[in-house]
């Protein structure tokens, strides 16, 4: 059932219309495709102590729901963002579990990736993915506090400037690179791009956050970390996890379609980075660092 | 700067505008209105072996970016997703923390709500929320499983029926009754209706999972779990997710404005649950259980 790509999948449907003037009601069953959404779970190890080349085992780290491709880069995007990983050297392997099930059918699911880490580098704390903070009060300076100290990369200094139009251009440019959108209607899209306009790498997911992960791990693999002179074009809103994202990828300007949130302009003023939103055609609105756009 | 509801805050922002045709560009320095966004921690404790009125202390067990407001709500909802409570009972108190920390101008930051749960009822086991499976394989049939296993109620046998104009209409209803959203653009919304279209209770949110939490908590906490009889509107996209939420509050119609993901349409196949998409004014598509709308 699923496509050739995977991340979409033909599912049965009722389309009803109501009757409205002369046209009269309508109930057709027919096929509509959907994207599709499944776990992936991401497994973290170590290097051994019986040395290089051997492996140790995995633990369960985290689990997301997400459109299946580009796992690997998911992953790797998820330890970036976490503060855990900011150069190739800081990861021995990562892929696909090799012992993973397999679905009814007896496919492998391709499910599971596991990320073993380099000598040296500090798993994440458990203790700090489930909560941010122990003591009884928590605030949105607090959330800015830890996502400042796991930020590799400082963007305030970062001297990219961005022609208004061409920002105001990337919408409809990743939009145009989404290859699933328009059939399922389902999918976010995140687009990485030069400071000229050049498209590096589009990702799309059920979920904008993997959308961002996936496109920070390719950067990530091909060692483009910090990513400085880009911009993240996102659909949809912007968080503040999205710009927790972009910062601790060193990337200097996250543009979204839509509206941002209070604590995602006050993270971008941190950061020094430059938010825009509702970047559509011939216009946009900066919430943050407005110089970077001439 | 918050603005009396505290949803929403002013914060500045340039606006910019191409040129067009005759129009020069213009950019303009304003003030623009923005969804708040603020991490909630959710702590949970029990009552305490001395006896009923003494309460133990609590522990963090998770923490959410969300819109401020109804909070003690959504801590509940979230609890009656994650299969942990069905009814009033089953909880001691819910409240903000009374202990909770000040803003830098003093004011209680209101971003911890602790739940005291009575006697007996089992609070989730922490390895569950870190992953859904230990096992070296993970698919979205083990996630449906593990929704089924801590759904309390069946959805399945519930008879209700409801009008297709009367489904159509709701995504403008939930639009009229969202308070905030025109100002912000930020914001999604769960509308809880009856199957005559009595509208029960709306809640907003930057988090749509959150506003749907909002509703379920509300409902849990005026005893009316299970939802039968009911229909759960939401902006936005259907994800697996949210099915789940509709399943474990015992709701029999989902529908929601934007498309389902493959996963979604499987739960609500799994479940017996009414699953409406693209559902907007004259039209709308059934993924699922399509005989309960007539």
């Amino acid at each position: 059932m699923a496509s050739v790509s995977g991340m979409s999948v033909r599912r049965p449907v009722v389309r009803r219309v109501l009757a409205t003037g002369d046209a009269a009601a309508s109930s057709v069953s027919r096929a509509d495709t959907l994207a599709v959404e499944e776990p992936l779970e991401i497994r973290l190890g170590a290097q051994s102590l019986s040395g290089p080349g051997s492996l140790s085992g995995t633990e369960p780290f985290s689990v997301t729901m997400r459109t299946p491709g580009h796992d690997v880069e998911l992953a790797l995007g998820f330890l970036v963002s976490e503060g855990v990983i900011t150069k190739p050297d800081d990861v021995v392997t990562a892929r696909h579990c090799p012992d993973a099930a397999s679905d009814a059918d007896g496919n492998p699911t391709h499910n599971v990736v596991e990320v073993h880490l380099a000598p040296g580098v500090e798993p994440p704390s458990r203790a700090r993915h489930r909560h941010m903070s122990s003591a009884c009060g928590i605030c949105g300076t607090e959330s800015i506090d830890a996502v400042r100290s796991r930020s590799a990369f400082d963007v305030t200094a970062d001297p990219t400037v961005v022609d208004g139009a061409l920002l105001a251009s990337l919408p409809d440019r990743l939009r145009d690179a989404q290859r699933v959108f328009d059939t399922t209607g389902g999918l976010h899209a995140a687009g990485l791009f030069t400071a000229d306009g050049e498209l590096l790498c589009v990702r799309e997911d059920v979920g904008r956050h993997n959308a961002v992960d996936k496109v920070v791990g390719w950067a990530f693999s091909t060692g483009r970390l910090p990513l400085r002179g880009t911009v993240l074009q996102v659909s949809g809103r912007a968080s503040f996890e999205l710009v927790q994202k972009a910062w601790t990828a060193g990337c200097p300007v996250l543009a979204a379609v839509s509206a941002p949130s209070s604590l995602a302009v006050d993270l971008a003023d941190e950061a020094g980075l430059t938010l825009a939103g509702f970047s559509r055609g011939t216009r946009f609105n900066l919430y943050a660092r407005a110089d970077r756009i001439s």
